[in-house]
C-alpha cells in the first residue's frame, strides 16, 4: 500500500484549487460528489444521488461542505474533513436555498464536470445571477499535473495492468466467448490490486473494429485479431492499457501491416512528447503516421486522454487542444485503426511527461503476440 | 426472464415524453446517458463520460440521438434504435455546435437530472438563449407510473430481495465483520437474479444509528441491533428493502419499543396510501406515529422515494411534495429511528398504488428476527 494521503494533502489541494480559481477570475469552485471531490477531500459518498452534497471553495475562505444531514457522519469521517467547515440540510427543506448563503450571489463559479443538471439548475433557482463554467473548460489543469505520490500510484496501477496482460496471454482464447476472456481480465486486475474494474474490452475479429465495443457473446475463433483494452482503479488511481493479439495461426499480411502502422504511430507520438509541445501536436503526430500509411480515415478517435483519479480526464490529446504539456501530466497514447466489419488494432500506453521527454507507465511488449 | 421491452415500447415512451413536455410548455426533452435514456431507448453506453451523447425529444418530430461517432455502432444496436434518427460528432469537433441544429435556439427544455454540468453548459455556449429545467422538477411523473410489465419486474425484484432476506437470517452474524455479512447479501441478491447490487447496508450497533452507513470493519457482537438495507437491479428494475434484526439474546425493552414504533409507523403509512393522497401526507402519517411516541427528532430522513429503473427517483414522500398518488406508482415506505451512538431501526417495503390502496412488493415478516 502506498502512503495514505493526509488531511494536509487535501487541505493543500483545496487551497490550490481556490487560488487557481481566483487567478482565473472565478469566484470559486463548486464540487459535487465524484472524482474532483475525492481528489480534493478524500470523501466519496456511498452513492451519487438526487440529495445534493457540494463543496464550496473560494480564495481566502475556509472550504465549506454542504451535506444532507443524514450523510454528515460519513462526510465527517473523510480524511480531508479537518479542513472543512460543515453545513447541512434536512429532507423536506430546500438544499439550494440552504447553500445560497455560502455563495457570492453574483459569482461566476467553476463547477465539477459531472455535477448533476438538477443541482446546477437548483442553485440557479436560488441565486439567478450565478454563472457557471465546467471545470474542464475553466480549470483544465486542476488535476492534470500529478505529484510524486500520485505518480507512484499511477505507476503501480500501470504495473498491475501489465501483469494482467502478461497473464492473459496464457489463457485460452479460441472457442471461448469474449465475455469469458473479459471476466479473466477483470479477475486478474483484481488479483493485482485493483479495487475497481472500469472496462475490459475484448474486441475479437469484426468486433475489434468498433473501438467502443466492450465484450460480447461472440465466440473467439482461431485466426481472429483481438483488441484487449482494460483498466480501472488501484489505490484510487487509474490504469488503462491496450494490446492487440492474434489467435493461433500467423496473422495475414494486412493484419501485420496495420499492426506495424499503429505501433509506429504509438512510438512516434511517444517520442514527440516533451514539455511545451501542445496536446494537439501529439494527436497530429500519431495521425500523420497512420494517414501516410493510407489508413487515416480508419483512425476515428483522438489519440489520448488524461488519467488520474479517473480513467478519462484532461488533458485530451485531440485536434484543437492547444494546452502545452507540463512535467507530471499523465495520459494515454492510443492510436488505432478500425476496418469496419473486419478487424481493429489499437496499442495504448499510459505515459507521464518528465522534464525532458515521456516515460511509459505501461511497459509490456508492443509486438503482436500470438495466443491460443 | 420477463418479456423484453420492444422497439414499439420504447417508441411509445419517447412519444409520451415528447407530448408530456409539450403539454408542460416545454420545447422538448434532452436526455444524456443514464436511467432516463435506458427507459426511453434501451440504450446504455459502456460508460458515462465527457463525450456527449444526447437524445432530443420534441412533439411532432422524430426522436434524434446525437452520439460520438465511435459509439454509434453500440447505440444503433439498442432495442429502441429503430425509432431514432441518428446524428454523430467526431473527436476534435464541438459536440455542442453539432447538436445546436437539432434544438430550438429559444427553447425551454427539460433535461435529465443527472446530465453533466459540462454538457448543459456546453449546450448553453452553443445556444445562449436555451433554458433548462431538470426533469424531476419539470416532468416528475415521466417515469413515476409503471405499466404492467414494469410492475411485474419490480415485483420480481422485490421477491428476489425477500428471498435474500430469508436466507441472510441463517448466516452467522456474531463475530463477523459487517462487510462480510454485506458480501453475503450481495452474493444472495446476485444468486436471486440481480445483475446489479446498489447497496448492502449492514449497520450494527451504533453504526445502525447512521442511516447512510454502508458496511464497515466493525465486528458484529451478540446483543447488537443490525439494520439490513439492500437492493439493486434485477432485469433492469429495482429492489430496496430493509429489516432490522437482533443478534443472539433478547433485545432490550428499549430496542423492542423503538422497533414496535417503527413497525407501526410503516404499517400506518402503508394503510394511508390510496390514489389522491399527497406524497407529503404519507410522510406526515409515518412521522406522526414516531413523533407521538417521542422519537420524532430521531427520524431524520424522508419516508420514501420512488423506484423503477433506478433505486431513487420521483415520487419522493417528503414534506412539501404535494404530488398526489396515482395507481401504478411504486415507492418505498421506510421510516426509521436513529439513536446516536447506540442503535438504529428501519423497516422498508416497496409498495405500489392500486386503484384503491397500496400493495406491498416486499412481503417478509416485519417482526424483529433473532439471528446468531
Amino acid at each position: 500500500m502506498p502512503a495514505a494521503f493526509t488531511a494536509q494533502d487535501y487541505a493543500a489541494r483545496m487551497k490550490r484549487a481556490a487560488d487557481d480559481a481566483a487567478q482565473s477570475g472565478l469566484a470559486g469552485v463548486l464540487v459535487t460528489p465524484g472524482p474532483d471531490l475525492v481528489w480534493l477531500t478524500g470523501y466519496q459518498p456511498t452513492a451519487i444521488t438526487e440529495r445534493m452534497t457540494v463543496l464550496v471553495l473560494a480564495a481566502g475562505h475556509a472550504p465549506k461542505l454542504m451535506v444532507p444531514k443524514l450523510e454528515r457522519p460519513d462526510a465527517q469521517a473523510a480524511v480531508g474533513a479537518p479542513a472543512l467547515e460543515f453545513a447541512e440540510w434536512t429532507d423536506g427543506s430546500d438544499p439550494y436555498d440552504a447553500t445560497a448563503p455560502l455563495l457570492d450571489p453574483n459569482g461566476h463559479y467553476g463547477i465539477a464536470d459531472s455535477a448533476w443538471a438538477l443541482h446546477l439548475l437548483g442553485l440557479l433557482r436560488a441565486l439567478p445571477r450565478l454563472q457557471f463554467s465546467a471545470l474542464t473548460d475553466a480549470m483544465p489543469m486542476l488535476r492534470a499535473v500529478k505529484d510524486d505520490h500520485e505518480l507512484d500510484r499511477l505507476a503501480a496501477a500501470g504495473a498491475a495492468a501489465d501483469a494482467t496482460y502478461e497473464q492473459i496471454l496464457s489463457v485460452r482464447f479460441a472457442g471461448r466467448k469474449e465475455t469469458e476472456v473479459a471476466a479473466d481480465l477483470a479477475r486478474l486486475l483484481q488479483e493485482h490490486g485493483h479495487e475497481q474494474v472500469d472496462f475490459t474490452v475484448v474486441g475479437s475479429g469484426p468486433n475489434g473494429a468498433n473501438p467502443h465495443h466492450e465484450a460480447g457473446e461472440r465466440t473467439i475463433e482461431t485466426g481472429d485479431t483481438v483488441v484487449l483494452d482494460f483498466g480501472g482503479l488501484k489505490d484510487g488511481y487509474g490504469s488503462d492499457t491496450t494490446r492487440t493479439v492474434h489467435v493461433g495461426q500467423d496473422p495475414s499480411d494486412e493484419v501485420r501491416r496495420v499492426h506495424d502502422v499503429v505501433r509506429e504511430a504509438q512510438q512516434t507520438a511517444f517520442e514527440a512528447v516533451r514539455p511545451g509541445v501542445t496536446c494537439q501536436e501529439i494527436d497530429r503526430v500519431a495521425r500523420r503516421v497512420i494517414t501516410d500509411a493510407g489508413y487515416g480515415e480508419y483512425f476515428i478517435h483522438r489519440t489520448g486522454h488524461g488519467i488520474g483519479v479517473t480513467t478519462h480526464e484532461p488533458p485530451y490529446l485531440v485536434e484543437g487542444e492547444t494546452q502545452t504539456l507540463v512535467p507530471g501530466m499523465c495520459f494515454s497514447i492510443e492510436p488505432g485503426v478500425y476496418l469496419p466489419g473486419r478487424f481493429g488494432v489499437r496499442i495504448e500506453d499510459i505515459v507521464t511527461v518528465t522534464a525532458t521527454q515521456a516515460k511509459r507507465l505501461n511497459n509490456t511488449d508492443h509486438r503482436m503476440k500470438l495466443v491460443t
